[in-house]
């Protein structure tokens, strides 16, 4: 059995020196280096950017998109979208594990895992594909993926159903690295607070800061905001739009009564609230961006331009414990789990 | 006297509820509020990329500089290039001081002081253009500026040429940040790490990781590795491509002997190389991205895809000190300083 390097580069066909991720072609045969570990696939969870770029090329036609699909498996070894670049997750049963993994490995032939690092790098066979569920993103095949050493993953726990368990690990990395970063006794700010990933934040915050703390929730429309009061998610409640600095700082600034956050947590999908999140924070104190629409100059060039001596943190979509932490929460919180249930299971 | 907002959003003309910087045109008459401070201008430093784009514009024609120049402040109120968006700063002396700032700034009337806040947010106007030396991006003018009250600036010293201080104080964000971030016994990268930033970080990180720390430059030039060399800067220097992750990863492990950093610093000056920053760092480390041509999204994707729990940090210019640490270094070493002297002054 061939030795594997444990990030797959032993997959990489071109270019030479690069990673599975960057790669234009990784090889997706399906015989296990001896740190891989092969899974059976279910269902493949296509990235949301990718999925809608798709369904447009085929015209909303099922039968394109399957040729499309194949044809991207087929020219890349895995399933990154040539447009977007992105990817997805995938649920499926394990069918074989490298020995090389014996005692590194908790997990066991026949578990069922969700992998948590994109499809854009992981070896990907379709045999087949049974169905398409347009509306939400979700692809049932015949096939077989692999995954890496260094892949991370999650057992889908008993009880909780699937389709919720796949959307709250989606956003898994956000609750995860607000629980390591609030202090007791933090006043914490969610900006997009309303949203997937922000109600997720919100509760951590809420845990973590105690009753010595202040949780503020900040969210665009009313609608949004009444549904994460009516799980009681915060101290404070805010309407604003977060491409307006100005007006941002000077609501936080009213309801922390001039103190503002020491951690500002930045949940929204839309571009522009670098400037935001940094005005809305105190000195000496945090912004982690999560958004995937933030700006790396922006929130460099903003930070100097006021002065603001702030730590400013790339949000990592890993941390340890991430997937343990956010299913955690659905078990805790009767209210927010129906509220996802609701909106994405 | 008018009273001034501390970030200067009093002298936004359009669009209403944005900050001066990414303003398109803001209020550049010369008469201050009371929380801002006059600057009698004797020299501008345009941004490299920016003089770049207005030399050729202007085919290089000095006249053809010159007019270019008068219209973008007369259009804008500022210097903020409108097809880079950047600024430059500026070195001129205080002829006023808000009385609102009184007790408040070290500053007094008479001071020279170069401003660390972008060109592109500083209310200007140019009386004239008295001499524009095209090869180092500089330009004498008389005319006036406004530093806001939440401007940061640095004081020339004395005992340091103004060119060479100039050029120490735009990249003194890192060194300051490293002073900050590394502890006793780390073992420290820096990428990039023979040029204007990174030699600065190298000086600083060998500093406080002591006698117990281990710091690494790693350049891509054999000539610019001899110039670290000679200032004795890093325990070991490795040549190596930063956008070859796996071959900065090998490279690291072999010095490092299977350890890797406790803290990379990135200071390239080109795009793609988050992966090889995240591979040269050990599990809960941390990478420190200075470099401009960090894309947010390769570095948070870029971490997940390889299960990497590290903390990113978006390299904020400003931080508390930053001038005074920076300068310090050219009078602690005879070396660093004859060669930024030769290189940069
Ligand atoms: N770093 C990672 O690894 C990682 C992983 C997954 C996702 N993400 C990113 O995380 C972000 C959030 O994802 P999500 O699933 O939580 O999205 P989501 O459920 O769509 O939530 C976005 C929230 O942003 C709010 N928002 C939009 N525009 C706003 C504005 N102008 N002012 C204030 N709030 C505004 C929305 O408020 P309303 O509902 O009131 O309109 C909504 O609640 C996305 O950018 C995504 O790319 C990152
Ligand atoms: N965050 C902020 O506020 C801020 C402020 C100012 C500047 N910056 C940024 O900081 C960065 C560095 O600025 P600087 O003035 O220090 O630049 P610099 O003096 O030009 O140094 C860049 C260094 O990167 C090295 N390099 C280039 N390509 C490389 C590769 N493929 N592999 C390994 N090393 C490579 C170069 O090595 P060789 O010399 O061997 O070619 C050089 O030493 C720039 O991106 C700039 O935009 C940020």
């Amino acid at each position: 059995m061939k030795k594997g390097c444990s990030y797959g580069t032993h997959r990489v066909i071109e270019p030479k020196g690069t990673l599975p991720q960057p790669a234009q072609k990784i090889d997706n045969t399906m015989e296990i280096y001896d740190n891989e570990i092969l899974i059976d696939v279910q269902t493949l969870n296509i990235d949301s950017a990718s999925f809608t770029q798709i369904k447009e090329q085929a015209n909303g036609d099922v039968e394109k998109i399957k040729d499309i699909m194949m044809d991207i498996v087929k020219t890349r070894g895995k399933h990154q979208n040539p447009v977007t670049g992105s990817g997805g997750m995938l649920i499926g049963t394990v069918e074989k594990i490298g020995p090389a993994l014996e005692g590194k490995t908790d997990l066991k032939v026949g578990d069922k895992i969700a992998t948590l690092v994109s499809l854009s790098l992981t070896p990907l066979r379709i045999d087949e594909i049974l169905e398409v569920r347009k509306n939400i993103d979700q692809v049932d095949i015949k096939g077989k993926a692999i995954l890496f050493e260094s892949g991370i993953y999650a057992v889908i726990p008993d009880d909780i159903p699937e389709n919720l368990a796949l959307s709250v690990l989606d956003v898994a990395g956000a609750p995860a690295q607000t629980a390591k970063l609030v202090k007791p006794g933090d006043t914490v700010v969610v900006i997009g607070g309303a949203g997937k990933s922000g109600m997720l934040c919100l509760y951590e915050a809420k845990k973590r800061a105690g009753v010595t703390g202040t949780v503020i929730c900040l969210g665009h429309s009313e609608k949004s905001i009444e549904r994460a009061k009516k799980a009681d998610l915060a101290d404070h409640y805010i309407v604003a739009d977060a491409t307006n600095a100005v007006e941002v700082m000077e609501k936080v600034k009213e309801v922390t009564e001039g103190d503002m956050a020491d951690i500002t947590i930045n949940c929204v999908n839309v571009p522009n609230t670098e400037m935001a999140s940094i005005l809305a924070t105190k000195d000496d104190g945090m912004v982690y961006f999560f958004s995937m629409a933030t700006s790396f100059t922006k929130a460099a060039l903003g930070a100097e331009g006021v002065g603001k001596d702030i730590n400013m943190i790339i949000g990592n979509g890993y941390t340890k414990g991430h997937a343990k932490i956010s299913l955690q929460i659905m078990r805790e919180n009767e209210t927010l789990r129906k509220i996802y249930e609701e909106l994405y299971a």
